[in-house]
C-alpha cells in the first residue's frame, strides 16, 4: 500500500477516534433525556448509539474539518463537535433510508427498524411489528436531526458563521432528500436514463458526503469567498460521483463481513444503479431476462446473486462504471491541484482520493 | 357566541391568511427546486401542500406571534415567516404521524403516504406499495424540517436571538419526538398509568404547541428572561394538556367533516387515551369485555363504533376527562392573570383559551 495513503488512513482513524467521543456524549445526553420519560425510545437510541459507534470512516466529519482548517480556522473543540454533528446528519438519513430500502444490517448490527420488530419490544406481530419498529426508526431518524442542529447552534462559532453554515446544512438535507426522492421514482420507473441516475448520485450523495461538509467548513471558519465555493464544486461533485458508482460495486462485489450488510440487499432492492442500467443496455436477450428475473426479487439464492455478478461482469457494465469512477477522480484531481487551496488541504483531499480509490468498503 | 371569542376567530382568521401565503410561499420554492429533478417529489411536495393549506388553526403561530409582541418585538414581517415556520414543524410532525398512525385523511386530504400509494404513482401493489407512499411520506416530512429550520435562520433576526430561537425548537423537536415514543410505548403496553397519559400529552402536545411556540416568539424579539420563561410553562402546559383531552374527546364524538378525518381512526388505532384508560377502570367486566373487542379492531362497524360512545359516556369517562380538561383551563386562566405579561398578550392568551374550550374541531 502506498505510503501517503497510510497516512490519510491513520490521520482518518485518529479523527474518528475524537469525533466518536463527541457523537458517544451527545447521545448519552440524548438517551438519558429520553429515559426519563419512557425506556422504548431511550432503548431505541442506545441501539443507534450502537449503529452509530460500530462503523463508519467519518469522512464527512473529516472534510468538514479540513475546509475549516484551511479556510483558516482554528478552534479545535469547536470543529470537531461541528463533525460530530455532520456525522450525526449522515446516521439521520441512514437511519431513514434502511426503512425505505428495508436494510436488515448496518455496520454489522441490525437496522434499527429491524431490530425493534422483535417480539422482545412489541407483543404486535408480522406486518403490525414491522410497522411498530418502523415507527420508532421514523422517531430516532427525526431526533438525530434535532440534535445535530442543537449541536451546531451550541459550538460556539462566531454567530454568522453559526447562521450561514448551519442554513448551508438545511440546504443540503433538501438536496439529499430530493436524491432520495429521485432514488425512489428511478426504482418505479419503466425508463431511466443513464444521465437520471447521474444527477441522483450528484443529489443524493455528492452534495452531502463532498461538497456540503468541505464548504460548510469553510463557512464556520468565517469564511464567505463565492469563488472558492464555486471552485471547490468542480472536484467535490466528481469525487462524490466516482464514490458512490464505487459504492454500487462494492454493494455487491464485497463481502457481507466488510460491507456490515448483505451484499444481494442492493439486487433485492431492485436499484437501478449506473452499472445495472448499463448491464441492461448491453446484454444480450437471454442475459436480460436473466437480469430481469432477479432484479427486485426477495431473498435470492446464492445462484441467483452469482449469476447476476456475471452478467454484470460479462456485458462489460462493472469496467465500464469503473472507467466513469476512474475518470472522475482523475478529473477531481486536476481541479484540486489547480485550486487555490492551501497545500496542506490539497495534500488531504488527494490523499483521499487515493485512499477512496483503494477502498474495500 | 361570547363577543370576546368572536374578537380572537377574527384575528385567528386573519392571521391565517398572512401565515399561510407564507407557506404557500415556501413550499412553492421547494417544489420548484425537487421539480427541477424529478416530478415525483415534487408531485408529494404539492400534496403536502394541499394538505398544508386545507386546514388547521394557526394556533402555534399565534402564539408565536403573541410571544414575540409581547416581549416587545416590532417586526411583523419576520415573526410571520417564523410562524409559517413554527406551523411547518407541526405539519413535519403531522406527515410521520400520519404514517406511524396509518392515518387516511387529513385536513380532509388524503394523507401523504396514503396518497402516494395509489397505482396512479407506483406500479406496485398492496404492501409494496403502501410502503412506497410510506417512504415518500418520511422523505418529504424531512423537507419540512429542513424548510422550517432555513426559514428561521432567513428571517433576519438579530443574530443571537436565531441561534437561541432555533435552539429551542430543536430543544422542543427532541421533546416531541420523546412523546411520539412514549405514545407508541403507551400503544403496546400491558399496564398503562393515567400518569404515564399526562407525561406523554405534556411531551407530545403541549410542549410543542403552547410552552414552546410562545417562548420561541419571546426570544425572537431578543427576551432572555429566565422567570417569565418559567411562568410561561405554569399556564401553557394545562393549556395544551387541557387541549389533548378535548382533541380526544372530539376524535371520537366529533363527525367526520368537522375534524377532517375519520371518528373511528383513534379506536382503531388502540389508542389508550385518558378516556379510554378511565373508561377501562370504571367499567363493567361486561363493559370491559366489550371495550377490548373494538379497540384496536380495524375496519369497525357504526355498531361498533356507536357501543364503544356508549361504553366512554356510561362508565362517566367522559365526564372525568372533561372535568379534567376544564380544571387545566381554570388553572392556566388563574396563571395568566397573575403573570408579568402584557395586558394586550394576557388578553389574546385568556381569549384563546375560550376559543379552545368552545371549539368544535
Amino acid at each position: 500500500m502506498h505510503a501517503q495513503n497510510m497516512d490519510i488512513q491513520k490521520t482518518l482513524r485518529k479523527f474518528k477516534i475524537e469525533v466518536d467521543r463527541e457523537i458517544e456524549k451527545q447521545l448519552n445526553i440524548a438517551i438519558a433525556d429520553a429515559g426519563k420519560n419512557n425506556t422504548l425510545t431511550a432503548d431505541a437510541l442506545r441501539h443507534a448509539k450502537r449503529i452509530a459507534l460500530a462503523g463508519g470512516k467519518r469522512i464527512r466529519g473529516a472534510l468538514l474539518y479540513c475546509g475549516y482548517m484551511g479556510a483558516g480556522g482554528r478552534d479545535k473543540k469547536k470543529i470537531i463537535k461541528a463533525a460530530a454533528a455532520v456525522e450525526l446528519a449522515h446516521l439521520f438519513i441512514l437511519v431513514h433510508d434502511d426503512i425505505i430500502d428495508h436494510g436488515i444490517l448496518r455496520h454489522g448490527k441490525e437496522t434499527l427498524h429491524k431490530k425493534f420488530s422483535q417480539k422482545k419490544y412489541t407483543r404486535l406481530s408480522g406486518d403490525d411489528a414491522l410497522h411498530f419498529g418502523q415507527s420508532l426508526a421514523i422517531i430516532v431518524g427525526d431526533m438525530f436531526y434535532a440534535i445535530l442542529n442543537k449541536m451546531i447552534l451550541e459550538a460556539g462559532f462566531q454567530q454568522e458563521a453559526t447562521i450561514r453554515g448551519l442554513l448551508q446544512i438545511q440546504k443540503v438535507a433538501m438536496t439529499t432528500a430530493i436524491g432520495q426522492g429521485q432514488d425512489i421514482a428511478i426504482g418505479r420507473a419503466e425508463k431511466t436514463t443513464i444521465q437520471d441516475v447521474f444527477t441522483m448520485y450528484e443529489n443524493k450523495t455528492a452534495r452531502y458526503t463532498f461538497e456540503g461538509p468541505l464548504r460548510i467548513g469553510m463557512m464556520f471558519a468565517e469564511c464567505n469567498n463565492k469563488k472558492l465555493f464555486d471552485q471547490l464544486s468542480l472536484y467535490t461533485l466528481p469525487i462524490g460521483i466516482a464514490f458512490q458508482i464505487q459504492d454500487d460495486i462494492l454493494g455487491i462485489f464485497s463481502s457481507e463481513k466488510k460491507l456490515g450488510k448483505s451484499v444481494a440487499s442492493d439486487i433485492e432492492e431492485g436499484k437501478n444503479t449506473l452499472m445495472v442500467l448499463k448491464a441492461l443496455e448491453l446484454s444480450s436477450p437471454e442475459q436480460k431476462k436473466r437480469m430481469g428475473s432477479i432484479l427486485g426479487k426477495k431473498k435470492l439464492s446464492e445462484k441467483e446473486i452469482a449469476d447476476f455478478k456475471k452478467i454484470l461482469i460479462e456485458t462489460g457494465a462493472v469496467d465500464y462504471a469503473q472507467k466513469i469512477a476512474d475518470k472522475c477522480m482523475i478529473d477531481a484531481k486536476k481541479q484540486i491541484e489547480k485550486s487555490f487551496l492551501p497545500t496542506e488541504t490539497k495534500y488531504f483531499l488527494l490523499g483521499l482520493i487515493r485512499y477512496l480509490k483503494n477502498r474495500e468498503l
